[in-house]
């Protein structure tokens, strides 16, 4: 799964927030037949933003769609989500929630369980040394 | 509760997304002393946005803020609030979520409570009748 289209985009969304210098976190939207609807990463820093995390940035930029085309969508994303982003999940009936890595942040991967998404973390070395990197060098981003 | 400012302001968010062809739910983010920090409103059909709720463009108007700016915030909003929304409030520690109604639709009041914010319904007429309108209108939309 490390090697799905959707995970290395969100990687490389993690990425590219990384070089703009901020939070490290990146996500990825793909339909059920394989499809990538939308990738995004944390814009918290470059836009002064209070709501675009990864997982809504890539919801957002996957722009308006009928509810038929997020039925067994997958969404990716490098980091276990935050509660607003486990509510957009489950607001568009999201079947499965690749998380990257859940070691420095844990969200409401239970939630998502409860409301019957399927969860699977990666434990992915990259996700989580970019992340620990960026959490040591900008604690007061994070 | 329906005299306050931050209710008020939401009502009147609502009638601005009704009045620009969208969804009419409005919202509006006060402070534990009282100030308004961010009103809007839903744009979905004006953005084509899939996050722009009401509540989400509430907290992103009111710009990236520290935490302890969210600290006995109030989030007034029309409708009962969708599960995104719902998580957006439970990230942000939102104190007590005030709502204009939930006959059109009941979201994520019973987790708000499990999480330990405040949730107060008012059922306002006016909000109903408004959302009520806009749903036999623009059913597709809806």
């Amino acid at each position: 799964m490390e090697q799905d289209p959707g995970f290395i985009a969100a990687v490389e969304e993690a990425k590219q927030g990384y070089a703009e210098g901020g939070v490290p976190i990146g996500a990825c939207l793909v339909s059920k037949d394989g499809k990538i609807l939308g990738r995004g990463h944390n814009l918290r820093a470059q836009k002064g933003s209070a709501t675009l995390h990864a997982e809504i940035s890539a919801l957002e930029n996957s722009g308006r769609l009928p509810a038929s085309a997020y039925e067994g969508a997958t969404m990716y994303t490098t980091l276990s989500p935050c509660d607003m982003c486990t509510g957009a999940c489950i607001l568009y009936k999201i079947k499965r929630v690749v998380i990257g890595e859940n070691k420095n942040f844990v969200g409401g991967e239970e939630y998502l369980l409860n409301r019957g998404a399927e969860v699977v973390v990666l434990e992915n070395a990259e996700c989580k040394e970019l992340m620990a990197k960026f959490i040591e060098e900008r604690p007061e981003l994070w």
